[in-house]
């Protein structure tokens, strides 16, 4: 284990969450405390801000700002979806990568994403082995998908989480307030694991929640679809549905392909516009009154319905990420460590090696779904409501939400 | 004035509101509690009840539930959306509600709605006073539309305001997370006036909200439009749009309407869609990273952001409908009269004539818009800037929202 002393970076990477900026401050609070690293970086669009020299000073930020990060949705610093080449392959970027580290004595490095992250983390920390530059590079866990494997769950999930459920909740009793009946179709995130669309169903546990939930982690088919609505549309006069955007048929064809052809930078396809097909599709085979809804980037950035549960598990990830490096460490990713029993919940941070997280994709366990492949069981809604509790007492300014405001100097040379 | 002693009916109407139940809450405690109110009956689905004989007798209600309806969305009584015949012409309903009227001795009639049911109120007002049949009948505004005359707002807006400024905020953050640059077009309710849409500009007013807003006030230019976002974009590298569903060619052609056909009760285009048409439009047109928003029902059931200053004056207004009807007063509706000068915001009740109130729609003033009719003036955020203050102190139940529930102990005879 080395102790190092030198600059860190902190880089942001992937979709925004509503606390990815509580990981951020967890981070920059710690490292600028700490006596081994002598300056805070923070990276401009993640690796890119790297890639660029586009390097802002955290220490010239106002302290003051640095505490609203936990309340304020996004990504603070900007993020992006930029995948590394493999080393072996095309090492230009690492080459790169190194000469920035070496500019700015960079010893310490922090990436806070979901798997195409991790991966991006851990390319580079293989990199600075191979090449030999000290440099303890620590993964801090995001995703609001939840799908990195290696932990309990991952920040930002919560907060989503409780965004959706409630929502449902008041969907729910609105759409059931005609005499007249209607079919309600939400789409949630979630591109290859049912965690999101699976949160829909702690409405249902309160009372007030879907009538059908649809995880990716069981085939689609259309004719069971349409004939669990109609059914109990049929017997409650109402049919309130939650739908992952990422259903797919046996064959692996997304539900939602026909309607898309943009891919993002990762190479996934850009998935939307599910609910209104499905809405369609209610509305022509079963001829009732039909609306779709598509939660779309509100539920990642619903920030005022964060779980505070979350938004104090993000900073401590981010702060045990620093803690974990100037102790020696590296090549490792924060992960969450929970026990759920008749003492509660309970969790804590512990390290898991990056190669791990990188590129597995963690999937909701079939038998937390019911037979049907229409809803969560019991052992579903036990693991996830633990994560939404709490509220987060964000400052308001006039009724509305006081956001971090940060100076974001650039950085050019080392002091 | 005709002191009367009977029984109530209270309806709602209309498309529900995070505020609706308030106002139902200030109608059943306050006529509980009165000595000239012999029963308390609620209307299932509105005027459909009445004509129906599905009345719930609110005296069967555990007085607790009855207290959580300030913090439930929709509307607990259920709606409904049925525009009443010209007396003149077919006075079938007419009958048919006096006949019920007779059945329960209903002497004071309550009705929760925007201007459709203000019509409806005005219409059954006009026939009891035709056929002698004393009942004192007075309208309780509710809409989030915020269309209604003779009031200075009504109870709904607010809350749908803060909802849509919250949300706004937060898109404006999320939205401009990577470095590519993304236009996000974010599409808000309201058929023909642009109150809601407005309450965008709030979140601009805070420091992070919509580069434009576009008002069904003013004719809308695709030319323009296209314009406004290529400069924006341009010059900032992303551009957050809000547009009214309302927003229309200056030949009165909804600019959403070439995708929608089915019309609701009243005769309205259901509109919906149009940020994702605008989206595919910008897309074609500026070639760009696009994404189309609807916060469809999550914008007028969303309790969660509900304004206290709008739950506790929809309480009010409904408390103050029983108090005027016990008085003597019948054919009115109940108005917010309120001050905004450096004592701040002052709020009070009124009473209006029904007439007045039905079927006129209020819209934002062309001079609290800007003169390129994409944004609006301080005028406006002086108006709703008050009216989205307060947090609802909404109960919790394991970190979700407790919600009332009824048990809707339908009555058939008097006891």
């Amino acid at each position: 284990m080395e102790h190092l002393k030198g600059a860190c970076i902190i880089g942001q990477s992937g979709g925004p969450t509503a606390v990815i900026n509580a990981s951020a401050q967890g981070v920059i609070q710690t490292a600028l405390a700490s006596p081994q690293i002598t300056r805070v970086l923070g990276a401009a669009h993640g690796i890119k801000g790297v890639l660029a020299d586009q390097l802002y000073d955290m220490c010239q930020e106002d302290p003051e700002e640095l505490d609203l990060l936990q309340f304020t949705p996004s990504s603070a610093l900007g993020s992006c979806r930029y995948k590394l080449a493999d080393p072996d392959q095309d090492d230009t970027d690492y080459k790169r990568i190194l000469e920035i580290f070496q500019k700015y004595d960079v010893r310490y490095f922090f990436y806070n994403g979901g798997n195409d992250s991790m991966d991006t983390c851990n390319k580079i920390s293989k990199y600075m082995q191979q090449v030999g530059y000290p440099c303890n590079i620590i993964g801090v866990p995001k995703t609001i998908d939840n799908d990195l494997s290696g932990t309990d769950h991952s920040p930002g999930y919560g907060s989503a989480a409780k965004y959706i459920a409630t929502s449902c909740m008041e969907l729910y009793q609105d759409a059931r307030v005609y005499d007249t009946g209607t079919v309600v179709i939400v789409e949630i995130m979630g591109r290859h694991a049912g965690w999101l669309a699976g949160a829909a169903a702690l409405a249902s546990w309160a009372g007030s929640g879907p009538d059908l939930v649809y995880l990716p982690e069981v085939d689609f088919s259309m004719e069971d679809f349409l004939a669990d609505v109609k059914r109990i549309y049929q017997s409650t006069g109402n049919c309130l549905v939650a739908v992952s955007e990422g259903i797919h048929y046996a064959d692996g064809t997304f539900v939602s392909e026909a309607k898309t052809s943009a891919t993002d930078g990762f190479g996934h396809a850009q998935l939307g516009g599910l609910a209104a097909m499905l809405a369609e599709i209610v509305k022509e085979n079963l001829n009732v009154k039909v609306r779709g809804i598509e939660l779309s980037l509100l539920q990642r950035c619903g920030s005022h319905l964060a779980a505070r549960t979350d938004v104090e598990e993000a900073y401590e990830a981010g702060k045990a990420a620093v803690e974990a490096a100037v102790s020696g460490l590296t090549d490792q990713m924060v992960a969450l460590d929970c026990t759920r029993d008749a003492d509660g919940y309970h969790c804590q941070t512990k390290l898991v090696p990056l190669t791990l997280a990188a590129n597995t994709e963690r999937k909701v366990p079939r038998d937390w779904i019911n037979d049907a492949g229409n809803g969560v069981k019991q052992a579903f809604v036990d693991y996830a409501l633990p994560l939404i509790q709490g509220e987060a007492l964000r400052p308001l300014v006039k009724g509305l939400p006081r956001f971090a405001s940060l100076r974001k100097v650039l950085t050019t040379a080392i002091d």
